[in-house]
């Protein structure tokens, strides 16, 4: 008989979010392991745990998800976890880093633009795109062919994720601009085809009178769940719905494909105990629903 | 088919309460997901992931159950946890309160005396009834119409007791009586038909001597589990036991139907996501066992 | 129908061991409570949990794991797990110890001489002896009637382990040797026939030209799984390999049977409910494997 599938929840935060243990256990998870207060530093015994207890046919019914809502420490734990595997004796499990659902948000976005758009060639804007879902909007908008303007109130810290993303992303055709204040707004919009709005919650990103000033904008999408909209007029349960002739999705509208996501990429890694689901490994799920 | 049924257990203690823990599973919780340490500064993010992970036809399989030592904690906890619940989107689980046992310990006890007694307009002490298990013992006698006696060794801290129950019960009938020594006790037994000890461990607070001096008594409950025995003369494991004309239970007679209650009421959770079960939703489903 | 199987692990560590926790589930434990930061001041309320809670004849369905990678804390634990039980009513559960592995090891490294050896009169030398490991292992070759020379690289400190262990086991022969240069490795060797050892990792305790000076060895059991080998020659996946005419192990080959015994004592503790499973109940576990 198949052993139990285990998940151990490595969660950067001190209380491990129930948010993620919910879906874990409706991934299908039989046990849910949740660990609080994770770093890099303390990992190390969490993940030799996991790949020295049950043996190489059994070690793909263990893995390992990473969540909290601080997404830069998260990447330090996996990058952790990953030193502390062994591949080279097939010791390791599979492993997925989605800290305050930033992959699988990023994922389910960029995903909803690709239903309407060829994401080849697209001008698009991400507005807070120096933020954690920003980052990963961008990069996998990047991926895709886009062309891609990072938009933030500090045109310096958008020129910083441009320099990442165009070594991560060898062919990323990349610019910064800033959107300090409404009046930078009609230039960084100029042209664009589809926007994404990733930024602080409580902040209006783009005023709806701006937006009527662009005549070549076909998808709108807007993450922040807490009002006032990121993108004004978008409504918080939109899912391709038109207004003004643009279509438009709002946070809970993403939401439910985002969800979905996220089930299906913990669900996938007990198949095999060799994957690291990062943004991109996320993004080929979600072309695959 | 049906989502697991999972109980978050939220603790203020730091390690969460294996009691609890046990009694949920046996009550059937699929998963028990256990956190210590919780306050109402850290419980935002708890709550909502329970309410945004499944479905609304799935949310009554998720519930919150509130334990710990410190009861007013708990108490604080509930009332954050119900402010982050969103029942104008139907966003929100069931909710159990029973910090440190005291509601289906109260329960339990006054589920024993209605036994015996119609508790309407019968007369009652409460010795150590400004403590957590005998304010919410004297508030369900109040609430059944009886004549309620709160016994304190400080005589104002029992006035303060009384305030606060002639708000919460508009009708209730409460004195405060002073028991800070023993010459006070049988003025304060004078006329009782019930008595229901709910004091400190290792405090007589019921001589058997001052007992003999009241002719009117027919029921005495003694919750105190660590010797002496709060209301001398009773003993520990004692069911309906009649000793000296007067029906005895002790903490470990009552014990049993408060276990057994425990795990009925932590069972109701998952029948339906809008309820609330603090003293008085328990002392209902004691009235039904 | 039996109510599920708990095991309640009390991990001295701050964030519990993933290692212990995925061999419970393997051992068959339904639910697995997981705690970390046990001391023996705050376990009393844990162990209370686990015997109030169910009645006598299910009292067998819930048991305690104490670990933690700090053996002597762990000990301590378990005499206050002991205090809290209520033997005389009997409200008690069954209770592992195994900090660190230690006890497992220990008896998986002796049971596996005892495959080869008598060990009554046997000549044995425990390099390490006086670590955790290292004392197990010693007790349990005394108790078994070997005569166990036990090596430190301070002399008062293994004439220490020698004290107590003549006390634990009243017809011991042991006797300290110091191991503090490699001058003194050929005379603590001379005559043995069973070395093991369970020093510290990154330290070569018996080189192998020492080794070979001793032609009465036949059994050579090296715990030590960081290289470089605390037995220079043996390699970590030996299991019964003869290597210069001596059966060695290695820490890997001892892993496996170190496994299995921990499985098969978790599975045992929800037999009973009146265990007490240290070294020497372990050790009788895994003579019958």
């Amino acid at each position: 008989m198949d052993k139990p599938t285990i998940l151990v929840q490595l969660d950067t935060d001190s209380l491990p979010s129930v948010f993620d243990r919910v879906v874990a256990v409706d991934a299908g998870a039989a046990h849910v392991f949740a660990y609080g207060g994770v770093s890099p530093e303390n990992v190390r015994e969490l993940v030799h745990g996991c790949i020295f207890t049950r043996g190489l046919k059994d070690l793909h019914r263990t893995a390992i998800f990473i969540g909290g809502s601080d997404v830069a420490t998260g990447e330090k734990v996996l990058a952790a976890v990953r030193e502390y595997l062994l591949p080279q004796y097939g010791l390791r499990v599979s492993v997925m880093l989605d800290p305050n659902g930033a992959n699988t948000t990023a994922a389910a976005a960029v995903r909803a633009a690709a239903r309407h758009l060829n994401l080849a060639h697209t001008p698009a804007l991400v507005l807070g795109g120096t933020g954690p879902v920003g980052q990963r909007v961008a990069r996998l908008l990047a991926r895709q062919g886009a062309e891609v303007r990072i938009g933030s109130r500090q045109r310096e810290r958008a020129e910083a994720v441009c320099l990442v993303l165009r070594e991560q992303v060898p062919d990323a055709r990349v610019e910064a601009v800033a959107t300090a204040s409404s009046s930078d707004a009609p230039a960084a919009l100029a042209g664009r085809v589809l926007v994404i709005a990733a930024g602080a919650a409580g902040v209006v990103l783009l005023p709806k009178k701006v937006r009527a000033t662009c005549a070549t904008l076909q998808v709108a999408i807007d993450l922040n769940a807490v009002p006032p909209a990121g993108i004004e007029g978008v409504e918080a349960g939109d899912l391709a719905v038109k207004r003004d002739g643009v279509l438009c999705y709002g946070p809970l509208g993403v939401g439910g494909a985002k969800m979905k996501l996220h089930k299906t990429a913990v669900a996938r890694l007990f198949e095999r105990n060799d994957q690291i689901l990062d943004a991109e490994e996320v993004y080929e799920l979600a072309q695959a629903l």
